[in-house]
């Protein structure tokens, strides 16, 4: 039986972690919003002080098939920091193709995450949902997650763009 | 007139940090939650790899003052992503002490994380608010941030812990 690899991404992956993060915007039904380059992920993601990293899930092919590995999933995390506890990791995108859901694809990307998360001597992995996306709350939620919005109240709030250069007199 | 300037922290400033991060737990009766020590924000914010940059808010003495200057507030940040626009800014804490405030030294921080925002081509610049604190959604509002909760859905979810363990099966 073909099995499920979750690694991490090598720069060489960046054209293929460019066309997930546009199949998950596509699913979201805001294909528009993706303005990023795979200059702009190499750049970013693999010189000195990486502002992310990625993982890539994989199907291996089974013994004796010609093809493969097929990539069918990315999750992509960096570190943040509580002035409470210290060192967080935060999963930003997770996304496994339609045809390949309801394997435990998904909860393996989370589980690696948190692997990572702990080797790095981080004490939080937080991520972010959409409201109306009940069946990924009901996952994080199942695996231990708290909503953090419903518990404690907590709201995100965004600058950008002229806001963002206003603030900086620009 | 005393004037207020807005630096850069170093490393020997760990200790006041470490301070104001212990006030601003008090100003939210959750002095208990604070576990961070000035070891690890030495280590973590002035080794290679930081994992969050620290503004210092000062009172600078008037001419012919012999004191100063001295500590009224600070802004804590690190760099974050997203997949659609590439790099961001996230204001993990802001204090001013509350006998400072209503003098603008908060707005003041905030234009100085826009400013670093810009200078390292960040898009975005974030912040997380808890949704009885009035006074601050309003500050950023009138600053024209956005609030995402409200507008888009975002809620905010966290693994800890036991839950974060499990995940990694340890």
């Amino acid at each position: 039986m073909a099995s499920v690899q979750i690694r991490a991404a090598k720069e060489a992956d960046c054209g293929d972690i460019l066309r997930l993060i546009r199949e998950l915007a596509e699913y979201e039904k805001l294909p528009d919003q993706v303005k990023i380059s795979e200059e702009a992920l190499r750049a970013d993601g693999f010189g000195e002080n990486p502002f992310y990293h990625c993982l890539m899930a994989e199907i291996l092919p089974a013994h004796g098939e010609p093809q493969g590995p097929f990539l069918v999933g990315y999750g992509l995390y960096y570190f943040t920091y509580s002035t409470w506890k210290g060192r967080n990791v935060y999963l930003e995108d997770i996304y496994v193709k339609p045809e390949y859901r309801g394997q435990g694809i998904g909860t393996k990307i989370i589980k690696k995450v948190a692997e990572v998360a702990l080797d790095k001597g981080c004490s939080q992995f937080r991520l972010a949902v959409l409201d109306w996306n009940q069946r990924a709350m009901d996952l994080y939620k199942a695996l231990g997650a708290q909503d953090l919005t419903e518990a404690e109240g907590w709201r995100s709030f965004r600058f950008e763009g002229e806001a963002m250069r206003e603030l900086a007199g620009r």
